[in-house]
């Protein structure tokens, strides 16, 4: 089974509102062997939409519209549809009564504009939305093809997708499709990963594809044998063996995630210090979900002053070595450490630029560090980019750091 | 004129890589004048990047190709459009030199495979990338017809693009056509703004819409009027004097960047304490280069130990009011700007959720406190959404906050 993801909004094709949602449905339908030919963005209009969703049924199976079903004159969805579709829209009750309760219960009459969020296409099988006003719909249009129709907010659309869209087109793929497994690494480059995996093999019909994403090589596994389900199985396990330490996790896991399930499972703390990464690594990892359950905080020192005041770095250390230093960066991990009562103290310390400090060192250098009871570890690194993509890529680097040393150096 | 982006490549369509081009390219062309009519992201096949360049060819003047430009077999972006036009490929001599020169300056000969970076579709303009391996290049593709071809990495792609594309399109772009311009405005809701626009009313010949973004809402001006530019400049204008204080910036500025400029503009330092943000705050202030010059850091205190230790909150008030509370975000505040020995001290504390902590408050309760010069301010938020959208919101909202105290209740 192919799909297609057509975006409908002005605010996304005048880039003033990120697109996340192609990218997630997209990496959802290919884990569950339904490939995606295109996604698009269109604007708000009639003719446009139709134009679309004329090109997009021709070619793929199910075509996913996302947005423009809000109750504004600039949502054209519904109204595409029937005209595409040659069906009259038809009042739904019992939408409109859950709209009118919804502004009810706000203590708010009902926007005479919010009606028309309560017309479907005739034949469609409307999706519930709990989190919002405008329902999702599944349209039958034509043999072997389905219109889906998705609200725009991916709070709204993600658990409607998930508990809707995925079984209904799973249990409409054929036999003998595309399956596909997503096996992630980190702290080894992609040749090297390649040779290692040339050299153990993988069974046969499975198809293997590397991308590279800041320090991370994610291995895409792909079959479309009849027992597809179990050949990837076999492949991953094969990968898992021979890559070792350098597989963190699978599917939408995160290295921070991996780093943090770990931190967890051992019962461990851990404390931060932060220069030049300015929070990004306490963002990673604060961004899952029980993070509070080890992770004590981080302390941002973006100047010397800070770095003597709230870690203890030694300001004749500071003076000789420069901020951008192992010897510095050891010191903050330590620091972090001892101040936060954390078992693991780890530190990033660079110049992400566009400038260089005082020192004159270049752009790109950062070092980072990490003191345990396992003892210490300091890592020197040249990157290159951007300011962001320098913070990004130092993060990442401390991540895989921490990984390997939570893996192979046993506390 | 009428712009279309094709973005070529598997990893994007498979959700595992970020596809950030296309909402940057879209709008740097909408901020001159040229309209986006559709976003599109297309596998890694001849057939498939053909059929796209087809149909956006017989839309749009201009067709942005991004990516499909390296050494691999899957690149395949330069033999779609010799099939489409039908020219040859032809070898670019200088280019090949460069790609020689660009290895032998790093030791290596240069693998086969790259050669066929230094073909051109015959009657194409070339344009040198001093960053990287893949050219791109400008195609007459028919009367007022142009197919662009623009490397993947976006360090290479944006330099490119400003450089060679916009001023291209530009000179080619047919006077009278739509303008555009962005005033950004923060503190002031969607239906709040209208009314006091409507009140002043806007010079004629001028669209407005507005995009609402987190805790922002975006104005954005157009005008087809011959005298287009002027128009929009008074319509800016008179935005400013009518919305004064929650108007931030213009174009590509952030509220973070409004934020910094204000600080470095009056010589005030600033220090941050963080619960439920986890660094967010810091990590946006740190993207701004030469945030070093006023930022003195933050503490990310997701532990009440941390909260005591670092930022000196009483244990008895943790204990009395909770971690997330009106008089503990003040003590955050008042914290992190004694012990940073900075102006101003920041400080969020909240629950992001999913769950709530042992208080039994509600996720997405969050307090917001400032402490300066001028006084002290704490803002109680309830806010929506996802774990992540929380932590977004807040931080948002605490610039706001810091915006509005350095522009009305001045030290």
């Amino acid at each position: 089974m192919q799909a297609e993801i057509i975006c409908i909004g002005n605010e996304l094709l005048t880039g003033l509102v990120e697109n996340s949602n192609a990218g997630y449905i997209s990496r959802r339908l290919w884990s569950r062997g339904i490939a995606v030919r295109e996604q698009r963005v269109v604007p708000d209009s009639i003719a446009a939409i139709v134009e679309a969703l004329k090109e997009s049924l021709r070619r793929s199976e199910a075509v996913i519209c996302i947005g423009g079903l809000g109750p504004t004159d600039d949502d054209l969805t519904r109204e595409a549809v029937a005209e595409l579709l040659r069906r009259p829209l038809q009042l739904h009750r019992e939408w409109l009564q859950h709209l009118e309760q919804f502004f009810a219960r706000r203590g708010r009459p009902m926007p005479a504009a919010n009606r028309k969020q309560a017309l479907v296409v005739e034949g469609s099988r409307l999706l519930f939305n709990p989190r919002g006003t405008a329902p999702g719909a599944i349209i039958p249009a034509g043999e072997r093809r389905w219109l889906i129709l998705l609200p725009g907010p991916p709070e709204e659309m993600a658990p409607m997708f998930e508990e809707e869209i995925l079984p209904f087109l799973e249990a409409r793929r054929e036999e003998g499709k595309w399956l596909s497994r997503l096996v992630r690494t980190a702290g080894c480059g992609e040749s090297e990963l390649e040779e290692k995996v040339k050299r153990s093999g993988l069974p046969g019909g499975v198809d293997l594809s590397y991308v590279a994403r800041g320090g991370e090589v994610l291995l895409q596994l792909k079959s479309c044998a009849e027992d597809a389900a179990e050949r990837l199985e076999n492949a991953a396990a094969r990968l898992r063996k021979e890559l070792g330490r350098y597989v963190y996790g699978e599917g939408e896991q995160t290295l921070a995630g991996a780093v943090a399930a770990l931190f967890m499972e051992r019962g461990l703390t851990l404390a931060a210090a932060e220069s030049c990464s300015g929070g990004l690594l306490a963002d990673s990892i604060t961004n899952i979900p029980g993070s509070s359950l080890f992770f004590k905080g981080s302390l941002v020192t973006y100047s010397n002053e800070a770095k003597e005041k709230l870690l203890g770095v030694a300001a004749a250390l500071l003076e000789r070595e420069g901020a951008v230093s192992e010897p510095v960066a050891l010191a903050m991990a330590r620091g972090a450490r001892e101040r936060l009562n954390a078992s693991v103290g780890a530190a990033i310390t660079g110049i992400a630029g566009p400038g260089s400090d005082a020192s004159g060192k270049p752009v790109g250098l950062v070092y980072i560090a990490a003191a345990g009871p396992w003892g210490e570890r300091c890592l020197r690194l040249d990157l290159p980019g951007t300011r962001r993509a320098i913070k990004e890529r130092a993060v990442q680097a401390l991540l895989t750091l921490l990984w390997r040393m939570m893996r192979t150096e046993e506390p």
